[in-house]
């Protein structure tokens, strides 16, 4: 995979990259919004487009699930399928063995899920994670692997690591045994685990390093640890991952996250916050976030934020937004979303910005002065 | 108002024309989508000037419920509070009357509602409802008319039509002794009731264009009687109503039914089934309906329409949107909702063409045999 730094900013860890795939270049730090089914919840490609958003994150266990391998192969992948052209890199599942509480069963050779859909079981290998994968046609796959509430005691976070490890191996085995099934390439990340437990990550990160992924993501974080713990796991874990390959924090997060894995030296990120908060009537703005269904913006003919230049901004007011969410039309859940989405790219847009002047701490601390000025605590 | 008449087809009443407003020009025959609350359901405006929609209907009734008047006037009326800049028509809440069967109570002077939002109860009359409108700012405002269902006894028909006739005088004179509010020229149409009953729609029409107004709607149909008798009173309705101003039919219908009558003489049409259709799943094509969430559909990679060119049918497969259709992702809603319109739009549009050459009926039979033919019965 061609990962290409561009500039590492002067004072920390923050870095501008370009990551290269088949369906197009990424420039990094990016955010990946979450479109677990094939589709990001209330908006279609062209607005996907149109706010910023070059590559997105789709999830192997709900596909293979829904619509099922049958139909993503006779499409010829995903792409083909739900009409998004740009990257898309699939989570494993690994996330699912975490929050289908009631719905799996952990073994040494896999986990077993009952399907939400119809309770019907499915056994999930390393191997055939790989393989489903190769059939949705993700450019970046991403290794089965074991993910725990935080904080999990010491034995239980060394136990899902060491066995995250090696399902990693067994991954990286049937990756490098494989060929793309739709002719364009496709890239594994390993994903370290480890908990709140320093040591257990450093060597998670060692043994993933060896055995050689053309990225790394770093799991098992936003469950439940607080953001020291969060930030102090993730510098721990870019400090020794190496430069050259491309970082990424699973799930996480709110804007102020972000930014504190930026600056840590991350390149990319998802997480459900901006998408699913727009369809519970929350927006974000640079002065902190909006419950836009309240009451208080039934006459506020202002957009959700002013000099915002989304689709929703340039058309509708925060008053109209409220009437949607009040009379329950659909219209509000995707203007909601759409706004929150262009806010995350212009989030990562500028930080990139400012990595590449080299002053993303000044930027980091104004943008949250800002941000939490009104009340909103990064919350 | 003015309506110009540009052709009528040689071999039936069926005409096009030219109705002007200060929002813009439209050509009729037109279809108008259902915008009950200020929104059409789960479209945005900038999609409907794609689907080629060109005046779009709202709901006095739901409007002054939510958002309210306050917040419309606050606005500067509904056009500037939704975004959708071409002509708008209000309906009266004349069909709330039917609808609303447990939360009205009709008297001489008006109705009273009961908010299905909050049980609040509301009393609309005649001039309540234009003043209403007034506010709204629609460019076209219809009167406040007792709608009843089909059949009804004749002694039933007759107080409905006549109390209509008594708001309709109500509401002319109220409009007539008062002013648009946002300083663009606002029209009212009267609306023929009359239920099933020859004498009582052409006196109904007789005493409504005694008392003058820019346009005439046909109302109390689609609510119960058989086509057969729908077709009779529209006829009776358009051969006398005046050649010049335009002739609207409530409520109306389905594909067949539109031409029914545009065959019979009608301008313009409003219907929640493209509408409600799509959110339930079915989708029209010149070949008949389709469930478009049936399993037949999984591996369908072609569009709804191989000759639609509407933003669903350029990117989308049947497949696709039936996936989004099984795992309840709204996206799916609002494809088969654009193509739904774009469906009726097109038909207008083709019905428009074709009075233009004098060749209706030949259009309406091609259309017809072709949209039967597959088992779709003109349902």
């Amino acid at each position: 995979m061609q990962f290409v730094i561009q500039h590492t900013d002067r004072s920390c860890k923050a870095r501008a990259a370009m990551l290269f795939t088949e369906h197009g270049t990424v420039e990094t730090p990016i955010f990946m919004p979450v479109g677990t089914l094939g589709t990001v919840k209330t908006v279609s490609p062209r607005e996907l487009q149109e706010v910023g958003a070059r590559m997105i994150l789709a999830n192997t266990y709900h596909l293979y699930l829904k619509p099922g391998l049958t139909v993503l192969q006779h499409f010829g992948g995903l792409h083909r399928f739900n009409g998004w052209s740009g990257p898309i890199l699939t989570d494993s599942g690994g996330f699912q063995v975490y929050s289908l509480d009631e719905l799996k069963e952990i073994r040494e050779d896999g986990v077993e899920f009952r399907s939400h859909w119809d309770g019907s079981r499915h056994f999930f290998t390393p191997e055939k994670v790989v393989d489903i994968q190769r059939i949705i046609g993700s450019d970046i796959l991403m290794v089965l692997d074991q993910c725990i509430a935080n904080p999990s005691d010491y034995a239980s976070a060394r136990q899902a690591h060491e066995l995250t490890l090696r399902w990693a191996e067994r991954s990286r085995e049937r990756f490098l045994q494989t060929e793309p099934v739709y002719g364009y390439q496709q890239f594994q990340f390993g994903i370290v685990q480890g908990g709140v437990y320093a040591d257990l990550r450093r060597e998670s990160v060692h043994r993933l390093v060896a055995i050689g992924f053309e990225g790394y993501a770093i799991g098992g974080l936003a469950v439940g640890e607080n953001p020291e713990t969060r930030n102090e796991m993730t510098d721990l874990c870019t400090h020794i991952l190496p430069e050259e390959r491309p970082r990424y924090l699973m799930g996480v997060g709110k804007p102020n996250d972000v930014l504190d894995a930026i600056e840590r030296g991350v390149d990319m990120f998802d997480c459900v916050i901006p998408t699913r908060n727009a369809r519970n009537g929350t927006v974000f703005t640079p002065d902190g976030k909006l419950v836009i269904r309240n009451a208080r913006y039934k006459m506020d003919n202002r957009p959700i934020q002013s000099d915002c230049n989304c689709f929703t901004c340039r058309h509708f007011s925060r008053a109209y937004i409220r009437h949607m969410f009040s009379v329950n039309e659909v219209l509000g859940l995707r203007l909601a979303t759409i706004h929150n989405l262009a806010f995350y790219m212009k989030l990562v847009q500028q930080a990139r910005k400012a990595v590449l002047e080299d002053r993303f701490g000044a930027f980091k601390s104004a943008f949250l002065e800002r941000y939490v000025k009104n009340g909103s605590r990064g919350e």
